[in-house]
């Protein structure tokens, strides 16, 4: 190729990937930064070989190995990566796509709920070795008064039906159904997704909701388990290289259950211990020497899009009344649940558009932060929430997965400064993309488009923290690398509720911890470590 | 919603629409227009529920039904659809984007070979039960004296190895293979794609290339069986209102075989005969009254993109000398294969570069009609060749399944006219799609790049004329109806490499079938039709 051509196709890829978020920082990049992304890339240009190619070793349940495959199967190999034992240590910024449900480790969950001897579990039929894959447990939180006597499921003298105490199902699961173990197994498997299941059986967007929603055990309304269920979400995620924690808190239910076994524990004696929580957990952190580890949590009050318009003014009118009294802790509103067969938001204009008009009389401002496009609807009614979130002002977008089809949206989002929140490994496992490289990420950041990755679910599909999500977009894409993951961490700040003088405080601690990952990077796996001698 | 929201809410929807190729034409169609488009979308409606609902009959070999579901286990119901017989009656414009040697029904192909007795075929083991399922026929042509004498490949004195007349080979295939008719099976089967392979054993796009390659089974390098399979080609385009035919006839074999099996017939040889097969088309279908259905051919000449650099320049020489003898036939240059693993444009710069200066020298025009971006690569190398198609003029854009990640590349398309060759069910059995719904068209349209739907590689994909993929679209969106299929169709006259009277009286017929057809779809399924009466 002569000069001038070179240098007119340099011209022309510069112009398509002028709004990307890493176009600046590419440039400005340190003499480091530059050496870290080189030696990610060349990892990842060999394990996409090593690990992914037509002649890796093969990988359980699976036929078909390439880079950013499908997670269920493909997570325990990237554990064994390279790229992932660095992803793991990056920076991430905040998480701003949560389901609080679904945000602690099944298997951390089931050790908290076999705490409480207030937790009980019945099945609807006798658990047997045929029965048992189809069968799933129900959990109840009974009064203190209602605790049944130690039985077992899987006695021949169980009751379908009845109530059996949680720790005593547990220890006395039969053997032949694998004993306690085994009924750790049954019960994590009820609250995740497994393999088959998203990628046979239930492999339509439709089906594998049914299964997803399923997931949702009710195991955590339990005030004194959610309490430490919070931390545990703090913790876990300060471990991944968290900071913030921008979490959808399910209000849906009037109230919670108290330590008494009562349904009576309001809305805002949950914030009162989140607040609590949130206290505490800077509090021990500080006193380890990692203050700059996490900087807090803000809740985004989230109603389920299947309510009435009248049960909807309900819970608008109890998130404006927790906002004032909790202000620093109520960022915004969001209506959540499967966007194909639940209303759209054009069914709730009405109370809608009051709370927008409520909040000026009051003062208040409680963004919305709309799901909205996630679908593979064209034209669809969950498409054309789009619409509607960016009418109705939305400060960021929920997925927006079908974001993509709309240039006028992708332009005002542009404008607006509006991210959206992607949530790669939840879209693949949901079926809205059938892997990584199909996924439309890329898409997005070509257009500008200010990106979150999120988990969104993780307790269910299994991608706990954020370097999961980091990792599925880092091997699927050649445009891609550490400083681009860097620019969206940092938009995960930017695009946050924080208040301006907490983001800019965020920031400087992620520039900073930054630093010091970019270095680490650089001496384990440059020219020069074991790492290298070891590979070259 | 008030008046003003709804009103502000259609002015941001028809912005975001403004730039699709239906934006105009929905507004100035006709009461006739308008109604067959509103009795399509009921029964798109009403067959995504009957048909491909949740509740719908099953399909076999499918879980899971949708519309717009892989095509290959859909295939068949799909052909009892009233919107399939619809657009099978719709007249579609022109194919531009069409391998000639999978443009014949692979069942058709064997019967024309069958009348020769030049064809010969062998297999490399004995043919039992448990082997045919793994075993490949392989093709040759001999010459005269070479024909070998009646035998059977199934029988235990076969050779493996040894050739066996075709027609023999079929007459004595063994009962417990099927007899004949499994024969056939065995044959097609090698020739055409499976849902198992597409779905399940080869489900990635480099595994269902393989099989993709190993079906050009190179039955149709026979010059008197290629003269009359073109005029299948053209007869059948026909049948499925197609009007103009722009396939890319692979010129990679410098020699065709002769009647006389001397493979000794050069390229201008070809040209002549695909010359003399559309003129007697021509007159065939005016005998008929049927001239106004066939406008003609154009060829878009083909090298393959394994060669090097220096055989490609004979390549190009050898475009130039036929386009100065056939200016009528030759319209384009493109260098045709699986973009991932084969070499990039770039590869080739200097040829290409001469290949245009030696054009304005002779006062040619050839465009380039490249293949670009058909991977799931972001920033691979055949990603980065929408640079370099564009870079070098491309006129169209064969797949482009990529160029949604590129904003400046899509808006140089919409200032220069570039269309794209769009292949939904090509896409989607090669695995860049997991299915139409996730197909990135809607993402094209609402970008205002101009697409000419094609069908590919047919025979081997069974997605014979356009109704196949013309029916994939129309299901798989609900913006996308009847008016929108009719700008897609104009398209592709109005984006082809015909000359602009050639075009125009293209166009103008078009228009006049269009009515025609549109008055039929009225009578057909409008009220007060039968079928009208049926179904309400």
């Amino acid at each position: 190729m002569d000069a001038e051509y070179v240098a007119e196709r340099e011209r022309l890829i510069a112009e398509d990937r002028q709004w990307r978020v890493d176009a600046l920082a590419l440039g400005q990049a340190t003499e480091a930064e530059r050496k870290a992304d080189e030696i990610v890339r060349k990892l990842r240009a060999q394990e996409n070989e090593t690990v992914w190619g037509p002649n890796a070793p093969p990988i359980p349940g699976s036929l078909h190995l390439f880079p950013g495959m499908g997670f269920l199967t493909a997570r325990e190999t990237i554990l064994k990566t390279k790229v992932y034992s660095i992803l793991s240590k990056m920076p991430k910024g905040g998480v701003l796509h949560a389901h609080l449900d679904a945000m602690v480790d099944a298997r951390v969950l089931l050790d908290l709920a076999l705490k409480y001897p207030a937790y009980h579990v019945r099945t609807d039929v006798s658990l047997t070795t045929e029965t048992i894959s189809t069968t799933l447990p129900e959990f109840s939180l009974l009064k203190e008064n209602e605790w049944t006597a130690p039985a077992s499921l899987t006695a021949e003298t169980y009751t379908p039906g009845s109530w059996v105490p949680l720790a005593q199902a547990r220890a006395a699961f039969d053997p032949s159904l694998g004993g306690p173990e085994g009924f750790d197994k049954w019960v994590i498997g009820a609250l995740t997704i497994n393999p088959t299941e998203a990628y046979h059986t239930h492999n339509t967007t439709d089906k594998i909701w049914s299964k997803f929603q399923s997931t949702f055990a009710g195991l955590n309304r339990y005030l004194p388990l959610w309490t430490e269920y919070i931390r545990q979400f703090f913790l876990s995620s300060v471990e991944d290289g968290i900071s913030y924690v921008e979490p959808r808190i399910p209000f849906f239910c009037k109230y919670m259950i108290g330590a008494d076994g009562e349904e009576n524990v309001p809305h805002r004696e949950w914030l009162i211990a989140f607040d609590r929580v949130v206290n505490e957990v800077k509090v021990a952190l500080a006193n380890q020497g990692r203050a700059d580890e996490f900087v807090g949590s803000k809740i985004i009050y989230s109603a389920l899009r299947n309510c009435t318009p009248d049960e909807l003014e309900w819970y608008l009118e109890d998130c404006i009344a927790l906002k004032q009294e909790f202000p620093h802790l109520i960022c915004g509103f969001d209506l959540v649940g499967h966007e194909d067969p639940l209303n759209p938001l054009t069914y709730y204009m009405g109370p809608l558009k009051m709370f927008v008009k409520r909040q000026k009389e009051l003062g208040l401002d409680i963004p919305f932060i709309f799901h909205a496009g996630e679908t593979l609807g064209d034209g669809s009614p969950a498409d054309m929430n789009l619409y509607d979130a960016i009418l109705l002002g939305t400060k960021r977008i929920g997925h927006g997965f079908s974001l993509v089809k709309h240039p006028r949206i992708m332009e005002l989002c542009r404008e607006r400064q509006i991210a959206v929140e992607v949530c790669p490994i939840s879209n693949e496992i949901l079926r809205y993309t059938g892997s990584m490289p199909m996924h439309p990420l890329p898409i997005l950041m070509n257009q500008g488009i200010h990106v979150a990755l999120s988990s969104d679910d993780p307790a269910i599909f299994g991608n706990m923290g954020l370097s999961f999500d980091f990792f599925q977009v880092l091997v699927s894409s050649e445009v891609t690398g550490l400083i681009t993951l860097k620019e969206m961490a940092r938009d995960s700040i930017k695009y946050s509720c924080l208040d301006p003088d907490e983001r800019a405080r965020a920031l400087s601690l992620y520039d900073k911890r930054w630093l010091t990952f970019v270095d680490w990077v650089v001496d384990t796996f440059g020219e020069g470590s074991t790492a290298y001698a070891d590979r070259n």
